[in-house]
C-alpha cells in the first residue's frame, strides 16, 4: 500500500479498527503502538493499555507461587500429559478455592483447567453454540466474547452497562433481547472495562432475570476479589440455585500472572439444570482439543493458593485502590474527560470524551493514534469495547507511572482544546 | 444404568467406543483403565496405550531444559501475556531449529507458538474450515483430526496407509478422494500409530500428489527426529515449493516434555500460494480465542533448544530402537499377533489380532478390555486409531516394564488361543 501522508494514514487505521470491531485488544493495542512517533528525543512509552500489570515491580507476584513452580517442574513427575479437563489436584484445589465463596461445596468434577480465562471463554461460547444461537454481551464489554461468537456463528447481541447507575446492567434490556435462542448472558464481575463490583442485590436480580428469560449466566470472574471499594467481590455462583452459572476464572489477575495461562471453567448449577451427562461428555470432548495449560504449573495449583499470604493480595487491593483514586483525581483536572465512576475493582475504568470541547479530534479512535503519536502514551480506544468515544485507562502499573501518563494525557487535551477555559 | 452382567457390561463399552470413534486416545485408555480388576491380587498397571515416555526415568528430560525454564520463570520478566501468535524470541528460535532441515530459512512470523500440537492441529483445521469441506485423513491416523473436524463441519474422507507397503500412503486412493473443497492433506510423519518414517522419494510423491489434486498438505511432525530406523527423519517442509505445507510440532516428543504444552503452527510457502494478508489474520484472530502456552516456558525455548546436547537425543534414539526391537521379536512370539513392520520411528507401532485363532475374542476393543481386566496391560485397540482388529502399542517406556507387558500379552492370547499349535 502506497504512503497517503498521515492524516491518510490515520484514516487507514481508523477503518482498520472499524473492520475489526472483532479483533482484540492486543490488536488494536499493536496498531496503536506501530503509531508511535520514533522520533529523536522520544519518550519512554506509557502503557495505559493493556490490564498486564507485571510490567511493574509493585505488581510482581509472590515468591511463593513462583516457588511452587519451581518445586514441582523439578519433581520430574509432571512433565508429561494431565487429563484434557486438568490435572485431578488442580481441579481439587480450585474447586476448594471456588467453595469459599459459596454456601455449598463445588466438585472438582464441576472444574475444568484451561490455558487462562481466555480458553475458558472460547470452551464456554463453543460448547453453547447451536444454530441460530445468539448471545448477550454486555455494552461495554470484552471483545474476545465477540470474536469466539463470530466463529463459532454465534449472533451478539448487546445489552448496556449503565453508566449514570454505577454500570449496572441494564435488566430491562436483557428481557427485551433474550428468545428461545439464546445460549447466555455473559456478566463481567469486578467489571471489565468499567470497573464497576456489584452488589449482592444486583447480582440477584441479574440472576433472577436470567431465570425470567430461561437462560444461564457466564459469570466472568476474572478479576475476582479484585475489589477496594465499597461493595465486597460476590461470587455469582451464589445464586446458581436461581440459573446455573458458568464461572470462568484464573490466577492470572489476583496472583498477577496472566502469562502462565492458568485457568478455569466451572459449572455451578446445584440444580443440575444445564449439566447432564452429554454436556459433560461434550466439554470433555471439546477440553481434548485445546492445549490446556502446562502440567507442572497444574500441579503447583494447590501450594500457589495455599501457601500465599493475604498480605500479599493487600498490598495489591491497596496499589489499586490508590491508582484508581490518582485516575479519578487527575481526570477531574481535565475539562474534556468525563469519569462517571470511580473504579472500585478489577485493574481498569472507563472515561468519556468531550469531543464539543477538542477543536481536531474525530473520534476516540482519532483520539488514541495522536495520543500515542505525541505523548508515546497508549489508551484503549472505546470502540474496542464497544463504547464509541470513550477511553479505557488501565491502572495496574507504577503510581509515578499512571502520574506520568495521565499528565501527558492532560497537555495533550490542552493542546487539543478549543477553548481557554481550562482550569 | 443397571448392572447387566460383565459381558453385556463389554458390549456396552464397546458401543460407547464405537458411538464416540471421535473421542481421543485419552478418552478410550481412560475406559479401558476404569475396567481394570481391582482384586485383591492385582498387579502394577502397565500402560503400553499412550504416548507419554515420561513416567520412566529413562525417558526423563535434560536437565537443561528444565533450567532453562526455572531460568526463564525466576527472571520475573515473562510472568505477563505473551503476544498471542507467541513470543518473538520463540518464534525465532522455532524458525531457527526447523531452517535446520530445510534449504531455505523460515521466518519467525511464519510461525506460530501453540499450546502444545493439539493446539496446532485445531488452528490448522479451525483455519482451514469452510462450508462443505472436506480433509484427508490417514487410516489409520491420530483421532485428534477427525475430532477437530467433527466440531468444525469439516467432512472426513480417509486415505489407507498400507502396511504391506512399510505403511506408505496410497496415492491413488487421495487421487481419488480429492476435490475442489478438499481443505488439505494430513501426513504424520514420523507416524503414528505406525511408526514409519518415510523416504525422501515417498514424501516428494505425496508433494507432487497434492499438487495435482490442488490441495495443501498439514504436516504432522510432533515426532520429528525420533527416527532410529533405515530412514532418516525428512521434514515435509522440503516440497514446500511443490505445494504449500503447514507444519505441526512441538518440543513434546524429542524433549520428552509433552506436559509443557510448547507446540507450533509453522506456514511452509515460500511461493505464497497459500499465504495471504487475509490468512495471516485469520490465523492471529484465532490465536487470539486460544490460550497459548505459558509465557516464561516460551522465554526458555531458544535455551531448551541451544543447550540441549546431541547425547541427549542419541541417548533417547538408542532406547526406542532397542524397545522396537524388543517389541518385534517378542511380537513374533504370539502367534495370534502378526507385526508387519518393525517400527523406524515415533514411539509407537501397529501389530494385527488374528481372531481366527482366538477363541473368545470378538475383536479388538473385546480383547483390549479382556485384557486391561486379567492382565493389567493396557494397549490401544485399533479401532480407535480407525484400524479395527488391529491394535496399537506404544513402547516409550523401561525396557523391563515393556518385556513384563509383552510377556503378560502372551500369556493372555495363550490363554485364549483356540489351537494347542502354539510356539
Amino acid at each position: 500500500m502506497e504512503n497517503m501522508g498521515s492524516q491518510t494514514n490515520i484514516s487507514f487505521q481508523t477503518k482498520q479498527v472499524e473492520t475489526f470491531t472483532n479483533i482484540t485488544i492486543k490488536g488494536i493495542l499493536g496498531l496503536l503502538m506501530d503509531n508511535i512517533d520514533g522520533g529523536e528525543d522520544k519518550r519512554e512509552v506509557i502503557s495505559l493499555g493493556i490490564g498486564d500489570p507485571t510490567a511493574h515491580s509493585c505488581f510482581h507476584t509472590t515468591d511463593a507461587a513462583k516457588e511452587a513452580v519451581v518445586e514441582s517442574l523439578l519433581l520430574d513427575k509432571f512433565n508429561g500429559y494431565s487429563p484434557s479437563s486438568g490435572l485431578p489436584v488442580a481441579r481439587k484445589a480450585i474447586a476448594n478455592y471456588l467453595s469459599r465463596d459459596l454456601p455449598y461445596d463445588l466438585s472438582p468434577e464441576d472444574v475444568y483447567v484451561t490455558s487462562g480465562c481466555t480458553q475458558a471463554i472460547e470452551i464456554a461460547v463453543s460448547i453453547l453454540a447451536k444454530p441460530n444461537s445468539n448471545i448477550l454481551l454486555p455494552r461495554p464489554g470484552f471483545p474476545t466474547y465477540l470474536l469466539c461468537a463470530a466463529f463459532r456463528n454465534v449472533e451478539v447481541r448487546y445489552y448496556d452497562l449503565l453508566p449514570q447507575n454505577n454500570w449496572q446492567v441494564d435488566l430491562k434490556a436483557i428481557e427485551d433481547l433474550a428468545d428461545q435462542n439464546t445460549i447466555g448472558i455473559v456478566v463481567i464481575n469486578p467489571g471489565n472495562p468499567c470497573g464497576n463490583v456489584y452488589s449482592y442485590d444486583h447480582l440477584e436480580k441479574i440472576a433472577e432475570t436470567a431465570k425470567k428469560v430461561k437462560t444461564l449466566i457466564i459469570a466472568d470472574e476474572v478479576y475476582g476479589h479484585l475489589a477496594f471499594g465499597e461493595n465486597p467481590f460476590i461470587s455469582m455462583g451464589l445464586f446458581s440455585s436461581i440459573t446455573p452459572i458458568l464461572t470462568l476464572g484464573s490466577l492470572s489477575k489476583r496472583w498477577l500472572i496472566p502469562g502462565w495461562r492458568l485457568g478455569w471453567f466451572v459449572i455451578n448449577d446445584p440444580n443440575c439444570i444445564f449439566k447432564s451427562p452429554k454436556i459433560v461428555e461434550r466439554i470433555k470432548k471439546y477440553c481434548d482439543i485445546g492445549g490446556g495449560p502446562a502440567t507442572f504449573i497444574q500441579a503447583a495449583v494447590p501450594k500457589i493458593i495455599e501457601s500465599t499470604k493475604e498480605d500479599f493480595f493487600r498490598n495489591t487491593l491497596k496499589m489499586l485502590k490508590k491508582n484508581s483514586d490518582i485516575c479519578y483525581e487527575k481526570i477531574q483536572e481535565i475539562s474534556c474527560i468525563n469519569c462517571p465512576y470511580r473504579s472500585q475493582g478489577s485493574m481498569v475504568l472507563m472515561v468519556k470524551l468531550n469531543l464539543t470541547l477538542l477543536k481536531d479530534i474525530s473520534d476516540d479512535i482519532d483520539f488514541c493514534f495522536k495520543l500515542a503519536k505525541e505523548e508515546s502514551v497508549l489508551l484503549l480506544p472505546g470502540t474496542a469495547v464497544g463504547l464509541k468515544n470513550w477511553l479505557r485507562i488501565t491502572f495496574a502499573v507504577e503510581p509515578s507511572f499512571l502520574e506520568e501518563g495521565l499528565s501527558r494525557l492532560k497537555s495533550f487535551c490542552l493542546r487539543h482544546s478549543n477553548t481557554k477555559i481550562i482550569n
